[in-house]
């Protein structure tokens, strides 16, 4: 398994009416906890892009437990629990607040594409070699 | 049952890089074909908030199916497959594009809560009597 | 002089937790304005990018007069003063709600670029056809 | 004068089709360096609202000069030229990027306003006790 955490702090322009974040913004703050997550792991997902390969998402679901409010600190765990094993990764995110209540779950599927030919590939080696020492038996 | 068709033009701000609507944008699509539809009975979601009610989100799913593109004039129809029983409501939503290609499917559920206690609440009858007609058995 | 009136309902997602449309949010429906303004003319700002031309925003100025609030069926007047006469296009952008007060008014000035070598391009034939009617002066 | 220097990571929803970020979302970038500079100070804008200030924003003028990218880490110099003798305040911002290349300029002016009446008021005391030491003459 692999875990990371990363904090945000909720913006003024991410509430809603009703004081508190509007719920599409998670979907922002899963993708924050993404790309911070393979970034520890000393690639990025910018550089995934520029080796020609695209991660649309093509499956989320949201939980929400707690309201995160403007000004929050909020921290994203977000976890890998297994090597891709074949054209898909699923990250789940959990979100905390200042007081570590637990916000908000999500789990978030995306595809690797070749961007050339738009055709799903399997587990990019450049990833798959920084994500492998997290996950050896021994 | 109940269902609504609702039309909206996507937006250059609701693209990213990879040329497609941003995965997070589709809860606004989502909440648009909502409120259309909670319009089409004769109310609005704003009055229900008028009367003392709001309506969180709690739990949101949503499958990728095929891409929404800039400008593509995209219908979302919203369904309502039961009058809720409980303090809950559940709409599930489907976007086409004009060739009338599913794109995304979405279940979102919201609590009805009273604004000025934060408790949970029954249907309220402002709702009730709008949808009751589609739902009769004869 | 050449105007346009397209309408625009206020979302739940634009608000923020003072109530009001946040006000980054007015930048959006400004770009729907002038879409849509482009597209009563009988072209579209998307044929515009497939044509080989990027309009990117070098300027923005925006007074924010009265709030638009949520469910708002608001009316975004698009106006162009002149013909372009460079390599850039000013449009003006005023914002009513439903009791026809003015609510904000916006100046954005995009460049015409050609998307392949990135290079500042005078105004395109495509656009220029369409608008000439409506600056002639006889 | 006053300076704060806060830094944004660029996120994928930020960004638009023509690959930069999309002119809108420099309102919440322009935002989180108001805030931040605020925070600075020992005091927040959380805590102007909690004691019944409100300070909607009433003009913003932007100067877009080089497009910030995805995953750029960019600065926002927040600047405070004058402690406000009137109900309004001005905030110059500089955005720049990893190279130190300025990318935009935005000038952002908010009215104080006590949110039970809506009427317009001065300098709140807790603001300006903070910001008096850096604007003092010897």
């Amino acid at each position: 398994m692999y875990e990371h955490l990363t904090t945000i702090r909720v913006r003024y322009a991410e509430t809603d009416q009703m004081g508190i974040v509007y719920y599409g913004n998670y979907a922002q703050y899963f993708e924050v906890g993404r790309a911070e997550s393979i970034r520890n792991l000393g690639f990025t997902y910018k550089k995934m892009e520029e080796i020609g390969i695209k991660m649309p998402v093509v499956n989320m679901e949201v939980k929400f437990i707690r309201s995160a409010m403007y000004d929050d600190l909020i921290t994203v765990k977000t976890i890998l629990k297994e090597v891709p094993t074949d054209h898909s990764i699923t990250f789940f995110s959990e979100v905390y607040n200042e007081m570590n209540k637990l916000l908000t779950t999500g789990v978030v599927t995306l595809y690797f594409l070749d961007a050339s030919t738009g055709k799903k590939i399997g587990l990019p080696d450049a990833l798959k070699n920084v994500l492998q020492p997290f996950f050896s038996e021994d």
